[in-house]
């Protein structure tokens, strides 16, 4: 299950240079459309409980739903990746790292509370 | 510039095991801390020209802020992919082909405004 | 429990105005902060269960936090009717009686998945 | 241009409890369609230069797109401030104090760099 990025990042230029879209695709423009996207994946299931969540992704048609929106998401951060000079794979390693020595985990342990203040 | 999609979901879940944060981890809870990140990413560039967001990104400094919640978001995607039992290279493969389909580089050709409007 | 809308529209304006902010108060840059302070609402209560939001609640330093976040969207909401030549009020009360004929009670009673799927 | 937020709470209120919608008007819940909702305020002008926004701003139909998604944030706001019970204009009131005293006229003026480091 590798993600080739470097696969992503080019075709989504070449989409975007295709449709002379990349005038439009500054950082801030991008991150509004992640933003867009964020807000259709958390309008899937903003009423639901949890047992429903299940239910949907049980069904392949719910999971096609959720799927689609995390793929736009995905695309759109590729795009930014790019579009700013980042290395993906390189800044999810680092902050793997951060995190870990961040929330040690005899401190935090079970503790949700802890957590969200510690981020603050 | 390969994303070892297994390794990240992998270390990812070791992480949440770990700390015994899984149990907050639900699809509706993840949608929540993405939001939360895409904010913060949002925040950095909100009152910048593009010029000043292009001088942001020429440091090494502004670039590792952005970096920083580039990779929050991946992590928390990678995450949700995981816990939906989604594919991401399947799905973003897909999202491309519909997206191909969907914007025609004939009728779109340089045209935003026609974008957001089929979009919505 | 009034909300002078002229009131705190002058109010925000002329906050700007003092500092020489208006130059950065586009409709998108304004949309961006908005996004942001979602976020910043969005990450007090995402690893919480609802008895422990009703907890947090319960408190005057819990109930406090979630004030602030509240109140930051209202003021960029204020902020962006205004510069956009809305009418808070009439765009309400028009988008209560759009929702109550789109959501016929009969119809609708009790099912959160229709209404979601309604919705999108 | 007073807005009456007792009556606005109280229909959006009766609106619920009409639909038997309450059990689903969890804070988490109605944060999550409030960040939906800003998603769909977002998507609108996110390919837009400030140019196109001022002109979609002048037509009726594109201030009245703008509009409904102003109102639709607006009303799950007042909704978040009724459950949580927060007093919002004592809140928005509160909150304009703050501010005023956090970014000092003669240290942000015309300063918008600063002002994100602050706040971060």
């Amino acid at each position: 299950m590798g993600f080739d990025l470097t696969y992503a990042a080019k075709r989504a230029e070449e989409f975007a240079k295709l449709r002379d879209w990349e005038q439009f695709h500054s950082l801030k423009n991008l991150s509004m459309a992640l933003t867009g996207e964020i807000g259709e994946l958390v309008e899937i299931t903003q009423w639901m409980s949890d047992e429903e969540v299940t239910e949907l992704l049980a069904t392949s048609e719910g999971r096609a739903r959720i799927e689609e929106e995390v793929a736009d998401i995905a695309i759109y951060l590729v795009r930014i990746a790019q579009r700013a000079g980042i290395d993906l794979s390189e800044a999810v390693e680092r902050k793997f790292s951060i995190n870990e020595a961040r929330y040690p985990v005899d401190t935090v342990r079970g503790t949700s509370v802890k957590y969200s203040e510690r981020k603050s």
